[in-house]
C-alpha cells in the first residue's frame, strides 16, 4: 500500500581507473544486474590503491536504496 | 553451537503518513515477510517528505538484527 | 572487466564467550558458509551481555566485504 | 535549468508539549509562512524540556529543504 | 553562586510497548524518584526488540540534566 | 574592523547530470546570484537519483562561507 | 502560540586576534546587528590562521539560535 | 511495572597489562561490587600507555548498563 | 590491585559568565566537593546563553575521570 | 617479518583548479618525491577557495598509507 | 606550480597551566621551530589533567597545516 | 619548560596473524626503532584481511604519543 513503502538500502563498494562518478557508475551497473528498481545512491567514504605513485583505482563505498516490491 | 550465535543486519526505510512509531511499525512488518527470527532493530535516521506546506511522510531508516539459522 | 570490479559489503554480529577475536573469526566462518570470496572485515562495534557480575558473551559487530562474482 | 536544480536548506527548532511528530509539524507550518516550495525534513536532534519530573516541551531540531526559485 | 551553575547529567534508557515519547516519559518519571531538579533530556539513541515480527518494546536512550544543589 | 571580520555559512544542495564537481559549480552559481563575497565551500555529503539503472542526478550538499559585509 | 515556538539557527564565523572567547562575542554581535531576540550559541569548530610561526586570527565556528517572531 | 523498565548507564576506564579481554572483565568486577544487575557492556574507546617501547596497560572505556531495581 | 585500576567518568556543565577556562574551573570545583581523586577532564561540548546581545554565560559540558578507590 | 607489516599514514592536502581526481593525483605525486611505496588514500574531507562566484580551487584532504620500510 | 599546491598537516598536543589559547600558542610556538610556512591549524580535542581539585594542565590536540616546499 | 610540553601523534597500521593486541605490540616496537619517548596510543580502526574464510591478518589503526624532545 502506497502509505507504507519500505526500501532497502544495500552497500556496495565499485572501483575505477578514472574517476570518482566512473567508480560510482559502475557500482549501480553491476547492482542494477540483480536489484530491480534502485532509486538513489549515497556516497559513504571514497579511497584508492596506489601502485608507482599513481593512483591505480578509485574505490567508492555507497549505498544503494531499492524499494521492496509489494510494499 | 550456542556459544557463536551469529546475527545479520539489513538496513530498511520505512515510511507513513501518520507517525515514526508507524513507520518503524511498517518496515518491520515488511521485513518479517521474508526473515524469520527479526530479534532487534535501531533507528538511524528519521527524514519526511513535504508537499503543501505539510508532512506528507515520515521516513524512518533503521537496521533490524535476525539470527542466522543453525548458526 | 577487472577495471570496474564491485564489491558487496555485510553487517554481522558475531559472539563469542572468550574473546573479541574469536567473535570475529565466528562471524566470518558462519557467512563464509553461504558467501564466497568474502576478502576483508571492518569492526565496526564491540559490546557484550554481563550475567553474574561477569562477561557472558563478547558481541562484535562487523562488517564483511567480498567481490561480487562476475564483476 | 531542470538539470542544475539547486536547493537551500535551513536549520530549525520546533517544540511541543505532545510529541515529537507535533514538534516537526510545527517547525515546518511556521517555515511555510515565509519559504515556498519545502520539499523534505532531516530530524537532527531530539530533546525537550522537564518541569517538576515531566516532559514539558519535546524539542527537535530539524533541517528543511527547498527548491530556490528560478534555479 | 548564580554565576557558577554546575549540572550533572546521567544516561538512562526507558522502554514503553507503545511509543517513543512513552519511553522518554517513563525514564524521567523513574528518574525523578531520586533525582530533584532534572531541567532537560537529550535523545541519544532509539532502538527496540521485536517479538514475533512486532515491536515489543521501543527503548530510547537519553540523557537528563539537573542542577546540583548548592551550585 | 579587520580584527573581527564575521562570516556566514548557508547550506545548499547542488545537482547535476555529469559530475560532482559539475553540481558544486551549480549551486555556487546559483548561489552568487544573490550573496555575494562567497569564499569557500565546504562537501557536506554526495548522493544521487538512480532511474533505470543509471545515475540521473549527482546531488552534492555543501556549505559555503561569505564575509556580513561591514564586518 | 506559546506551546508551538519555532526557533531558527544560523552559521557563523567569528574571528579575533586574541581569543576564543573574543571571536564568539565578535560572532554574535555582528550578528545581533540583524537578528532579533538570539537566545544560545553552540560552538562548531575552532580553527585559524598562523602567520611567521604565530596565532594571527582564531576562528570559531558557532550556531546561533533565535526565536522566531510570532512563533 | 515490566513495560516500563528503566535502565542506568556508568562509563568507566578498566586498566590491564595484558589484554583489552582483561581490561573490561577488570572494571566489570569492580562495577559489580557496588552495582546489582550489570546486563551489558559496550566498548567506546581503547587506548593505553606506552613505557620503553612496549605497552604497559591496555585501558578500554566502556559503558555498562544496568536495571534501575524497582523499574 | 595496581594492574586492574579502574576509573568512573562523570558528565557535567560548568558555566561562567566570563571565560570557558572558568567554566571548566567551576565544574572541576563543584565536583570536587562530593568526588576525590579526580584525575582528567574532557571538554564535550561549549555553548552559552546570550541576553540583550551579549553572552550571558558560557556553558562547557565536560567529563571528569576518578579512579574508584579500593580498585 | 611478514606477520608483522607497520604501516604509516600521512594527512596531505592536495589542490588543483579542475577536478576533485586531480587534486587527489597531484598531492600524491608529491608525496611521492620524498616517500616511497605509498599504497592506498583515504578522502578526509573535500572543499575548495571560490574567486568571484566560481570554484577557484578544489581542496581535497586524504590520508595516504605506505609500509614502513624493513618491517 | 601554483595550481597543484600541496599540504601536509601534523597532529600535536600542546598544554598550558593557565589557557587553552596559551595551550595553542604553545604548540605551534614549538612546531614552529622544525617546520617552516604553518599556515593554519585546527583544534581536535581539548582536555587536562586535574591535581588536588584543580586544573593543572590544559591539553589541546590540534592539527597544523603547512605547505610543502616546492609543491 | 614543564609548562608548555608539547607532543606529536603519529598514526600507524599494525598487523598480526594472531590478535588485535600483537598487531598493537608490532605496531609500537616498529615505531620505537626511529621514536622515542612514546608515551601512550590509542585505536583508531580495527580492520583485517580474510583468505579462505579465515582470519589472515588483523590490522588495528592506531594513533601514537610522543613528547617532543627539548619542549
Amino acid at each position: 500500500m502506497s502509505d507504507h513503502r519500505t526500501y532497502k538500502k544495500l552497500e556496495l563498494v565499485g572501483s575505477s581507473t578514472t574517476s570518482i562518478e566512473d567508480a560510482i557508475h559502475s557500482a549501480i551497473a553491476e547492482c542494477s544486474k540483480s536489484v530491480k528498481n534502485v532509486e538513489w545512491f549515497e556516497v559513504v567514504d571514497t579511497r584508492g590503491h596506489i601502485v608507482d605513485g599513481k593512483v591505480a583505482h578509485f574505490q567508492v563505498t555507497l549505498k544503494v536504496g531499492f524499494r521492496i516490491e509489494g510494499s
